[in-house]
């Protein structure tokens, strides 16, 4: 593995927050619950908020023609108000600029003791426009937004970059730009897309995620909106619930190309996380993935090993929503058949209508294979060190 | 279950042939196989031979244009050549119009001891082409040959309806004109498509269907070729391991899409039969399905039963190519998981390169489950009636 600046900037960026700040905890649930990483968390990025970091040109822009991004709304419904949990209730508006973020802690943070939230954005209608450098201009705000107004707040927060992905020349310029951030831990798109992840386009965005030591991730939404393809192979689908589906046929699609166009061979370093596209499907699709890798290998020679292989070591896959076998027995030949010891971890999705609870989504499992799920394999992959709980007691 | 004229069409149907004909086989093999519908062949049709049941306008454009039909070898290869197994050498030209006929017999048919075998034609292209007259000649054309070149050679081999899906009413008149022919039994299309098949523009298709008692089956191929959408959701793939990843995804999107829409709420006696697109991913696929229906129900609320219930009544899958897990305890409970006992047949897609041999593809399984998927379901679905082997016995 390379080293990286960036390795140097993350540990003294992470040693820094570890001396000045705690934790500020103070567990409701804690006792009985393991420590916690929580790999998906949207916080809130007010419309005013989000404009005072934009160029004149484009506030100006938005109070002529409203914020002119396509959205999942406008073509599908979601579950529950806006997509929130029922109980989602912060206060809106008013003159308290962290009355989000203290509601956020209050509701989820504290209240399920973690150890670490990633905050996986608000708004993935970035992805949507032609407009490419307004896309470029909302990520940017985003990114300074989320900087100042959530990860200097609290040192449990971790963030990602919003990247216009439009141009990946663009895009490699905002992850060299804010990516070195010590509280940023990872890249971030949403799963609609023009072309599949593996193709060649997207080569920029790898090189300057491997430049900064930052893994990728993929969240689904924006599947079919504005300029991505239609959400489907057989374009368009009718109902809310089939798009669900298509969502996961889309990250599917991510992941063969990812490995077929050799993208893990040109850049060894590099880490891809499916965020909120299900699990389970991974078992046979790479079962199949193997099969026809086995038989067709001579066209594509620069896959030089089986396409699980690459999974296991590339891959990461949050678990939010969980999905459950009716047939309880086959849930852990299942996650084995996943490589859920190494590859899972927990995702919440606070504070969204399907949200996991981390003290309910789960049956009982193992504990060694639920600290991995739950805390080390996140802590790993994004290099955060271990945190001295509220409650005491040292997670190696 | 509605009793339609063509029930009795068929039974007639079948009893002359049993009276009239008998199969031909001299098995060398069948000793040591079980009795075998196979659910998946292809036969040959020569470019002269279908010419000659096309009407004169389109033989001269042909002559002036050649075929004019997008074809998946123009965007992706294929396994071996031309798509076939080394091994498939039948004479081509010359005056034999048995040629390709007595070559399978001897090669497939007799080798195997089949006691039926599901013809699923032989160019899917006629999918592709904006040209919809056209496209619904070439059908009716194909549809004529297959049934007085193969149908009325051999009573063991049954025929699929091809229709020109581009128009649902042209689609419709087509099962109507060749529907009720004893020996046709199923409507089939590829699974590239404009939309999902569940959409309501395909209803003429499922009324015909219905109203002919005949099955529906969707055949992978064509995906995002000529007039259909990108083959994923995602767009365009680059690699052919790719495409057959993307082909099951988009038959995931016809599943859903047939479920979510209520075609069987609004054709109960309509069954549903994927080809070639693998089947263990069902299992997975079904369980987020039902998931999602649980927490999403109210928002098609037409759709009265859990995904899984309609996938278990309404859908049938074909075998080949046959996926295993690498962990081999798993291959019996995933079986389970999809209903391979009622909702699984055999097919052995000859003489394509992956062919699925009857007597090896198959790890050992129970006798029970073995006939039902080499046989029974099959047999059930196609109204099939029993027949004398040639080596005596007779299948219930």
């Amino acid at each position: 593995m390379k080293i990286s600046p960036r390795t140097n900037k993350r540990r003294l960026g992470v040693e820094r927050m570890e001396s000045t700040q705690t934790p500020l905890s103070k567990s409701r649930t804690s006792k009985s619950g393991p420590s916690i990483i929580d790999c998906d968390i949207h916080a809130s990025i007010p419309h005013d908020g989000l404009k005072a970091y934009l160029p004149r040109i484009y506030r100006e822009q938005i109070e002529t023609w409203g914020k002119r991004l396509p959205g999942q709304n406008q073509m599908y419904m979601n579950g529950g108000t806006n997509g929130s949990m029922q109980e989602h209730q912060p206060t809106r508006g008013g003159n308290d600029e962290d009355a989000y973020l203290n509601y956020m802690r209050a509701n989820h943070i504290d209240k399920f003791n973690l150890a670490y939230g990633i905050l996986t954005g608000s708004d993935y209608g970035v992805h949507t426009t032609p407009d490419t450098d307004y896309a470029a201009a909302l990520c940017s705000a985003s990114n300074d937004y989320v900087i100042e107004r959530y990860l200097s707040r609290d040192s449990r927060l971790k963030g990602s970059v919003h990247i216009p992905k439009q141009d990946p020349i663009l895009s490699a310029k905002e992850i060299d730009r804010v990516g070195s951030h010590p509280d940023m831990v990872q890249v971030i798109v949403s799963n609609g897309a023009e072309r599949p992840y593996g193709n060649r386009r997207y080569e920029p965005i790898y090189e300057a995620c491997v430049r900064n030591n930052l893994p990728f991730a993929i969240h689904v939404s924006m599947e079919g909106i504005g300029i991505n393809h239609p959400p489907t192979g057989a374009g368009y689908v009718s109902y809310y619930a089939e798009y669900r589906a298509a969502r996961t046929q889309i990250m599917m699609a991510h992941l063969a190309s990812f490995i077929f166009e050799g993208v893990f061979v040109k850049y060894p370093d590099l880490k891809v996380i499916m965020v909120e596209a299900g699990m389970l499907w991974i078992a046979p699709y790479i079962w199949r993935l193997d099969q026809d890798w086995k038989a067709l290998r001579h066209q594509t020679p620069w896959v030089k090993e089986p396409p699980s292989e690459y999974y296991r070591k590339h891959v990461k896959v949050t678990s939010q929503p969980l999905e459950l076998p009716p047939q309880k027995e086959l849930f852990m030949p299942m996650l084995e058949a996943i490589s859920a010891r190494d590859n899972l971890m927990f995702a919440s999705d606070y504070p969204h209508w399907d949200f996991d609870s981390p003290l309910l989504a789960f049956p009982k499992i193992d504990e060694d294979i639920k600290r991995r799920i739950f805390y080390q394999n996140a802590a790993d992959l994004y290099n955060l060190s271990s945190v001295k709980l509220a409650e005491g007691g040292v997670q190696a």
